[in-house]
């Protein structure tokens, strides 16, 4: 058997928007851009890519499905995020989390890890 | 700016037997197993990793981020994640889709692309 994690899919109202921007956040690069899929990815060798595809049904609940981001500054990525149109969003973390939860322009919820460096 | 694509975290009511699924499905491996979360990866190199955490309320909607594997045989992926117990479902992907939707056994969609060499 191969079966190997190709994607990640993220539907969106404004695909090339939220393909944007994920774009800056993670210093990735649009690879194609169509009005089926816009797709994301840090360059052509690397997986999985991040494709935002249309949808007409608004976001209603929290996902069960997000993403982790691994920073090395996670307070200085936080303020550039926020900066870029992120809000900060209670999942029910709490306080003492050593984590950051956010939430897309879409409202897609993501992390921002403890600082590490390199972001490793 | 370092802000690395980390893990994809899926919300699970059963974070350990989901976690064994998706390690059988993938062909990867439990690199943790606690009762917070549950990580499976392909090694201890690969990132991203999928974390399984458990939550408390049930899948009520069609997932809004959801992951696409490449398979190496689509058919023959497809049949051995069935026989798994992934079910098809139809998000209106069309007859003419050459993809295949499944759900894994808490309802996460999926797709499982065209077959292409190695999965690549």
């Amino acid at each position: 058997m191969v079966l190997r994690l190709y994607t990640v899919v993220i539907d969106a109202a404004d695909p090339r928007g939220l393909a944007r921007w994920w774009a800056e956040a993670l210093g990735w690069q649009i690879l194609h851009d169509g009005a089926e899929e816009v797709v994301v990815a840090k360059d052509d060798d690397s997986y999985p890519a991040l494709i935002f595809v249309p949808v007409g049904e608004p976001k209603i609940v929290k996902n069960r499905v997000h993403l982790d981001l691994a920073p090395d500054d996670r307070d200085r990525e936080v303020s550039r995020l926020e900066a870029m149109g992120a809000r900060r969003v209670d999942v029910g973390q709490g306080p003492q989390s050593t984590w950051v939860v956010l939430a897309d322009p879409e409202g897609n919820e993501f992390c921002v890890l403890s600082s590490r460096d390199g972001g490793l």
